[in-house]
This record gives C-alpha cells, structure tokens and sequence, in this order.
C-alpha cells in the first residue's frame, strides 16, 4: 500500500493568502452591499506597460507562422532574454553574473518553492521573522523543519531571526550556526530593508560558517536610497556563498504573466560540487521553460520605452505607499517600511491581535490587509497594506481608517 | 557547513535531451554544410492554430487596460478553463470529473516531475520500459530509486516492467508489488498502446493491492483506434486509485506555450488523507499559475474552431507517423507504434545499439532520432523517429534512410 508524503500533515492551516480569500469570501457573501478595498495580498492593479503589450502581440504573431513558431524553450530560458538580464541587472550595477549563470523561470514563487530541493533534507534552514510563508512552507514539505509547536506558533528546526521595532527589522545573527539562511530584501511584509554595509556583514558570516544564503530580491525595483543594494552580488564574496531569487511580478508587473529568474553563480560549490549544474539538472527534468511569448514581454521590460513606462508604474505605486504611510501616522498609527518597497507595516493599535485587527478593518473600514502573524510569530502584533491598489482606491481606503 | 542533496549526485549522465543536443550541435559545427533534419525531440512544429492566436490577441489587449487587467490567477486555474476541460475531456467521454478536481500547470513535464513530492521517500515505483526518462529521474532525485547500476543501467530500487515485442508492448504485472505505477498511454517512446480492457486490468489491480497510478495520457488527442481509453476515468474504479495527466503541448502545439493539467480526483484517498487537498496544497505553496493569456488560449482549443483547426493539425502529423511507418517498412526494417500515437519505434538493424543507430543515421542521412536505450533498458536495440517534423522534412528524410 503506497504511502504519502507525512511532512504534508504537519503543516499547520492552508495557506495563508486562502485563508483571507476565505474570510473575504465570506464577509462579501454575506454583506453584499459593502465595497470591499483589497490592499492585502500583493497582486499588482496596474495594465502592462505599452511596450511589453506590443512585445506580446508581436510574439503571438510570430506563433501563427511555420517560419517563427517556437516550440521548446533553451533549458536556461532563451539567450536573448538572459543577455538582457546579465546586462541590465548586473553589468550596469559592476556585478560580474554572465548570461549562463541565469536560469529563467516561471516566476519567484516556483523558484522560493523548488531551490530547496538541491539541498541535503538534514540542513537545517535560518528565516527572517515574519517572512514571506513559502520558504518555512517549503522546507516543511522537504521534512527539513521538524515538527509545528501551535502554541508558539514555531517549527522545532527553524531558526527564527525575529525583525521587529525593537531591532529595527534587522536580523541579527543567529547563535546556532545555520547551513540556509532566506533573506528577501527589501522585506516582504515589513517593507523595511537592510544597508548594502549590513548586507555585506550577512556575506562575510555566511563565508566564514559555511552556509548558502538564499537571496529573494524580488522588491529591488522600488528601492530609492542610495545605501541599499539592489543585488547581492554588489557585495564582495557573495558569489561562493549566493543564490539571488528575482521577479518580474512587481517591477513590472507581471503577477498574471509569470516570469522569474534565479542566479547560482559559477563559483558557488559545496566542496567539488557545482550548485549551478545541480540547479540546471533539476530545470532540465522538473520544468520546460517559461512561454516564448512571456519571455519576448521580459525582454521588453528591458527596452528603452519598456524601462522609461516602468519607472512610472513603481512610481505610481511608490505614490500610494506614501499615501498609506502618511495617511496611518496621521490618524495615530506607528508605521514602518514604504520607503523601499511597496509594503507598509504598522503596528497593530491597543494591543489587538494581527487576526483580530484584520477582522477589524474588514467589518468596519471594509479594507482587506494581510495579518502580521500569518508571516511568522513575531509578526504578531503587526499588519501588511501594499501600496498595489489603485490610487483612487487607496486614498478612499486610508479616508475610511482615518475615520474609524 | 551546508550539504546538497546527495541524491543529485546518483544520477547517471545528463539529460537524455540534453545529450542529443550537444551530439547534433557537435556534428554542424564539424558539418557545416549538411542539413540536418530533427525528428528526435518530440517538439511540434506547426504554428498554433487561428482560432488560438485569435484568444492569444485578446486576452493581451485585457492585460493593457485596468479594467480587464488580470493579476494572480486562482490557485487551481480559471474557472473558465477547468469548466471546458470538465466537459470536453470528461464529460464528453462520460467521465464523471467535475472542474474542481483539474488542476491547471504549466505543462505535463512540471507535473510529472513534481506529483512524486506527495508521497512518502519509502515507496517504490514502477515503470514501463521504455519510458520517459522524467518519471525515474524525479523520483531519483528525491532519493526514492536506490542506487544506479552503470552495467544493467537500471536503479535498485525501481521495478522495471519490460515493454517489448515480445510482449506486444503490454505491461506485466510485476512480481514485486509496487507502490506508485507511472503508466504513459499511449506511451512515449514505444508510440503503441493498451485497449481499454487492458487498462481496465490495470486499475483492478492497482485497486487491489493498494497502489496509485500516474497516468500520463499526453499523447490521447493522437488515438485512432476505437478501443482505446481516452482517459483512465473511462475504466470502472479508477477515481480510488488514479491521477491523470495531461498536456497541451501535443494536441494543440503548446510545447513553447506551456500548459497542462492534473485530475487528482476527490475519491482518491491514502487512509483519511485527500490526495486532492495534498496536490492544492503543493500547488497552493509552489506554483502560482499558469499566464492568463495561456489559459486563454486553452481555453480556445475548446472551441468549435479550435477542435476544427487541431483535428487537422492532429491529421497533418498522423500523416507524416503514417509516412514514416510506411518507408521503413518498405526499407526493410521492423516497426511499431504510429497508429494511435506520434511515434515510431523501430527495431535497430544488423544488432547496432540505439547509440551506434544515432551515430549512424546522423553521419549518413543527417537525420536526428532518438536513441531507444535512453528510455531505459528495455530500449536498448530500438530508436524513435517523431511525426512531428514538417511533411516536406518528413518525406525528404525517408528519402534518405531509404537510399542508405
């Protein structure tokens, strides 16, 4: 008799973005009358940009025709594409990625899922407290995070870097050496992000004790100080020890086009072992490439129209983080993040749980954020609003909280 | 220090493609002036049909207005895609599978590779061999296959159920019970196939001594013969012990579109435990959907024009396997498959291995097939031509191998 996959029943709850659905679901239903503001899970609101608009029809056309119909994609994903990466997100910033250390996917959620795999089930993972689910959830399906502690909200074999006020929601280093350390930077939920001087402290420790950092940037696009990093590999040494995870989700908004890319560069090894051939083994037998047409948008994304249409989409966006921030610390609230990335954090008013703020802000401002603690135990006490909505919808939404 | 995932480091060689694509590349660039005709990787070559390039447009022009932009599709798919493939592939044929037991992926390759992470490391696999090389490969790399034997070229820990002409290509139930059965029907790379009594043995069996089948059925659009299954839901008992997958790479062209889908039906239970709420779940964590503009273009293959234009594009490839089959057999050698599949299998002649068969016909016809021994063992002394090419470059190839 077959057997499944027990690591499956550990986990605690669904996911947690079907869990809000659910709730969303539910008040909808019952209060049908109400208009519900969606600022909670981080889905983009904006159309494509017109240049990748007219990189797709021209890719679709060249599907209708024998001569220019594409069937199976390079396994790293096409040169074209790849080229424009290695150009525009590494050579322009001085960092030394060639186009054969980049293997396009179907986007940073699949790649945040799949990187684990490559790993031995007996390391033992480091994460960012609160962070984005995927990371613990993956490693719980691997069997690599023990058991799940309801009361304490905890896996037996995590380490949790808790980020909160208290240290400025920035980790610190953890007292057992970990062999994985996830850190997405800037920071999904908190929005908040680290120095390119800090950032380097986390390479030279994972150097020295041996451990592989998995690097999620997929908030680069919206970071507008100067001292923050927009790869990691603008740090010295972070090509022995670095996977960079990235997303065309949010710089150019793609959540319903699906493109991502990972980095494993050459020179990271695991004793002789070449991480990168692992990587492209496991994408040359578990996946067959993102969709031509997806990866002609890509590229688009990296044309002179493409770039100039894309500054102003982060800037709408960016425009509404200000919005949000300015708006909860007029009406009393404490509030982080929104200075590098689309997320605004605040802490949660007269000692109400993350759960029972959310219910809160549904049942009175009709307004759906995202539950601190859906993201890590020490995100209790804390809340996510993205600054994805319309600008007409997020002003409308911050009128409402003003007016609780 | 980090550890990778020792099983990676088991896996014989690369890629079987992979292999075949570093040959051929070698043998232009010391050949420049030949002029090589691919029928080895089974990638269409036909542009997508009218009516697919028609939803590809629209659903493009809503992703450039704010008003019909779509962002994160459901988790499961939309539901305008799951409703047609209910009723088209299932309720057509009288299979009682309902839209929310289909689960929409980028592609038939993703899910075979990925369905093995829901069942427990301890269980043992079987396959046919031949077989594509995916089933095995994914399930080595999560160290379910033991160890592998360069000599026998076959892993400990597998069961491997010969599929040759001395069995007519039919499946024995092995001696040893196996935990999970991976059946492709028709199969890949043997292009021949079971009757549905047969498949009906199957599903008794694996019903009876507690195992679950994986059922590839990619090549279904190409059956011809009328007692042959469509899909495994067409035998009685197959929803207690089957999941189905299904690609559009095949029937509609979508090998560089990238979709598929998975039936993990409700019924399907190992103890308490929902095999369906495993898949969502691994679904819900890993994966975030296929394009929205891909989806819409499945959703054309359903449509009357759509199943117009693909039964033609179905009968232009049928028309090159029948092309094939036919020219060899004139040629004098000894042929299987093609009739409900685009496949041809053929016996190697004068005893060459599958390799010594590849070298030969790349060096003096310049034409590209696919080595049997690289589906397993049992492939060893046959080869693969694909109806897939162009029928000018089908007709002009067995111009070639005839004249040898």
């Amino acid at each position: 008799m077959y057997q499944v996959n027990d690591n499956y029943q550990k986990l605690p709850g669904s996911y947690l973005f079907s869990t809000i659905g659910k709730k969303v679901n539910a008040f909808t239903e019952a209060n049908p009358e109400k208009s519900i503001i969606r600022l909670g899970i981080g889905d983009v609101t904006q159309p494509l940009a017109p240049a990748i608009i007219e990189a797709l029809h021209k890719a679709v056309d060249e599907m209708a025709n024998a001569e220019t119909f594409r069937g199976y994609a390079p396994d790293l994903g096409y040169e074209f594409l790849r080229s424009a990466i290695a150009k525009n997100d590494y050579e322009a910033r001085g960092c030394n990625i060639t186009a054969d250390e980049i293997f396009v996917s179907d986007g940073a959620k699949s790649d945040s899922g799949n990187i684990q795999e490559i790993f031995s089930v007996n390391n033992k993972i480091a994460v960012c407290d609160p962070v984005y689910p995927v990371y613990v959830d993956s490693n719980a399906m691997a069997g690599r995070t023990g058991t799940y502690d309801m009361a304490a909200e905890k896996w037996s074999n995590v380490i949790y870097m808790p980020c909160t006020r208290e240290n400025n929601f920035v980790p610190e280093f953890p007292k057992e050496t970990p062999d994985i350390i996830y850190l997405c930077l800037p920071n999904n939920p908190t929005g908040t992000t680290v120095t390119k001087a800090q950032l380097q402290e986390w390479v030279d420790y994972a150097n020295k004790v041996g451990a592989v950092i998995i690097y999620d940037g997929a908030y680069e696009a919206y970071i507008s100080e100067e001292d923050v990093a927009h790869s990691i590999y603008e740090c010295e040494g972070a090509k022995t020890c670095a996977i960079e995870l990235k997303s065309f989700s949010k710089n150019a908004g793609f959540t319903g086009v699906r493109l991502g890319y990972a980095v494993v560069p050459k020179e990271l090894k695991c004793g002789e072992v070449s991480l990168h051939s692992m990587w492209a083994r496991r994408h040359g037998t578990k996946f067959n490439g993102a969709p031509y047409i997806v990866q002609r948008a890509g590229e688009a994304v990296y044309s002179e129209a493409g770039k100039a249409q894309l500054k102003e989409q982060v800037a709408y966006y960016m425009k509404n983080a200000a919005t949000i921030k300015n708006g909860l610390q007029d009406a009393g609230y404490e509030v982080y993040g929104g200075v590098n990335a689309p997320y605004i954090w605040l802490k949660t008013p007269e000692k109400m749980t993350s759960w029972e703020f959310f219910d809160y802000l549904l049942e009175n401002a009709n307004v759906v954020g995202t539950p601190g603690s859906g993201f890590g135990p020490s995100g209790e006490g804390y809340f996510r609003l993205t600054a994805f909505g319309s600008y007409e919808n997020t002003v409308a939404a911050l009128e409402r909280i003003k007016a609780l």
